[in-house]
């Protein structure tokens, strides 16, 4: 039998996630060597029940259509692997010939990567684990961003620049949009790129790293509509009080869970109760991770180099790093892959939007977030042309 | 002074509504023989009070950015004429040598562009009064379909196809897609057009013009997760039981308006309480009108040209007509202008989804809508790979 390398999906998908698939794949058809190359169906629970797919005989036409395939090709899975599992994962490789094992996904992956590596690393077996990151949040330390994101930041940037631009014209008084990203503001964050030729951008912005006031919010855009006929907020779907509890109000409990409303629309309607003005909220929700039609093409081909490097580290024989990039310069826009060692992954906290990219009003973002971050939606906006 | 033409834009913006301006003034421009070229700021009210914005010298270059900007480039207005105000219209554009007055709206303002032109006529004005079809929600009468629809529909196929792609490679159980449209369920069924190489489609499509039912929706969605892991609906936002009540709950009254919840969300909290599998509602509201990513090149042409007929017609005198489309074959897809008659479009209801579009279930669309949809949205959608 000949020696196998075996990708992984974790988490949910993001824009980019088959680019890096294809990457990897065609990384590894071209050094190495014969190796089979096997995706698991579904994520760690398919190859804990040694559910492979080949990839091997795919004709290069039909993997390139992987680039602008939204989803996961392969699957991926949200259940994370048990303590015990990781031994019996290293087995089922060893026995399957597997020598390069790619996780794909975010911060659960990339522990159980680093977990991975170490039950094969334990038991003698020359087996290679390397991770690729993948979040549409940008919650993974170590790396200036994540492959995923910059697709995510493009959407919720133009959606917020079409909706101004939409808004502007009728008036409508007040429309806030719900983004992604309960714990990290990245997403949210972004959609201070609307603004430009054209476009004023969305006039508040509200991230998770920052306790939520409602009479503030409710000032805010009182102050707003004294100057103008409509106000575009922009808000985390993670919002929290000064208590820390969600904004959105508790709907029902069932089990264990407890379901939330959603932030927008119980924030458009405080504005509606409170201050009388018509107001609404939106929510592209999982729509703002998967458009292909708005992929960022450096992030499309970032996911790519990650998937090769990844690839690459794994055929000499790396194991226990993820791809990574550090950021050269913003303006030309350079970005490097490196190796970042899982094990000093495992000991920092998920990345939050820093204090220098949040605006001291709490209420929007600064210049310097928007340097660090346009580049990687890629493209240039388009210019509007508005005579009102 | 010279003669001019006047140009009103009514009610909420599509992608191509400024696609429209663009062929009304270049029209102008071109067969006009010295014609100023004006818009009324915000619609009818700015007309009332003699806000014109002057467009016969924006450079051509300029101008182009019209057809990929969204929203109103010069805005528009939601509020209708009284009966008095248009005598007093009639008289201002008398007063400002104003012979041609194109209305661009949907049944409201094609409504508002009859009883101008009845106005001039009575007042014996030689005042040509023409109007531009505009909808996202298609439900204007007499028009095989209006400007501003086709690319709504490729923005909610779109987005159906690619949530299909990332719901299936998770999974998630159950995700609800809230479309536009109140009372008329065009945008909700082109989702359909989702399915296609790579991608079933959307599972489930309720629209408005049936009266939904609680519990055969429930049992629709437990009949589809005995055979798969997940289900994705795509539902009206206007959608109501068999006692014509909306399905979302209203959540309060303010003034004499009723708000309610989003269905989407409101359909997902039922599975998860009644059914116990996860569901989450998705709703993106406002960008599925003004999304110029998504505006189908097919629409924009259209828009253009429909400004370009209404405009030459106004010249030539015709009033009290709408610029609208007879199909003459879906495949290969050719549609013609002709006048349409405001009298008569006058006499008519809403137009909605017919019965032989609509499925026996009930929830879903026959073939013979996508074939009649399909070449509204433009080019084709990209094939996706899937593996899994």
């Amino acid at each position: 039998m000949e020696d196998a390398l075996l990708i992984i999906h974790g988490g949910g998908p993001t824009a980019v996630l088959n680019a890096s698939l294809y990457g990897a794949v065609t990384e590894a058809r071209e050094r190495g060597r014969g190796l089979r190359i096997l995706a698991a169906r579904n994520g760690s629970g398919g190859a804990l029940r040694e559910d492979f797919l080949s990839l091997s005989d795919v004709p290069e036409e039909r993997l390139r259509l992987l680039l602008r395939t939204p989803g996961s090709a392969v699957g991926t899975s949200r259940d994370p692997l048990e303590e015990r599992e990781y031994d019996r994962l290293s087995e089922i490789l060893k026995k399957n010939g597997v020598r390069c094992v790619l996780m794909n996904g975010g911060n659960g992956t990339m522990d159980a990567c680093r977990r991975l590596a170490g039950a094969c690393r334990a038991k003698g077996f020359e087996i290679s684990v390397v991770g690729i990151p993948k979040t549409t949040d940008n919650d993974i330390a170590l790396t200036d961003h994540s492959p995923g994101y910059g697709s995510a930041a493009r959407f919720i940037a133009r959606s917020a620049m079409e909706l101004c631009a939409d808004v502007r014209s009728l008036p409508i008084h007040v429309v806030i949009l719900e983004a992604s990203g309960r714990n990290a503001g990245w997403i949210t964050a972004a959609a201070a790129l609307a603004r430009g030729e054209g476009c004023e951008g969305p006039d508040l912005i509200y991230l998770p790293e920052r306790p939520f006031r409602e009479e503030r919010f409710l000032e805010d855009v009182s102050d707003l509509l004294r100057e103008k006929k409509s106000a575009v907020a922009v808000v985390s779907e993670g919002l929290r009080n000064e208590r820390g509890e969600p904004v959105a109000e508790p709907l029902f409990q069932s089990g264990r869970a407890t379901y939330f409303g959603d932030v927008g629309s119980a924030l458009a309607n405080l504005v509606i109760r409170r201050l009388g003005y018509k107001a609404r909220g939106e929510k592209p929700g999982l729509l703002g991770r998967c458009s292909i039609s708005l992929q960022s093409p450096v992030d499309r081909r970032e996911a790519e180099e990650a998937g090769r490097f990844a690839c690459r580290a794994a055929l000499e024989g790396v194991s226990g790093k993820m791809a990574a990039f550090r950021r050269i310069s913003s303006d030309p826009y350079a970005a490097e892959l490196f190796l970042a060692d899982l094990e000093e992954l495992g000991g920092l906290r998920e990345s939050a939007v820093p204090d220098r990219f949040i605006n001291e009003a709490g209420n929007g973002v600064t210049e310097e977030f928007v340097k660090w971050c346009r580049p990687l939606t890629g493209e240039a906006f388009s210019e509007f042309l508005a005579f009102n």
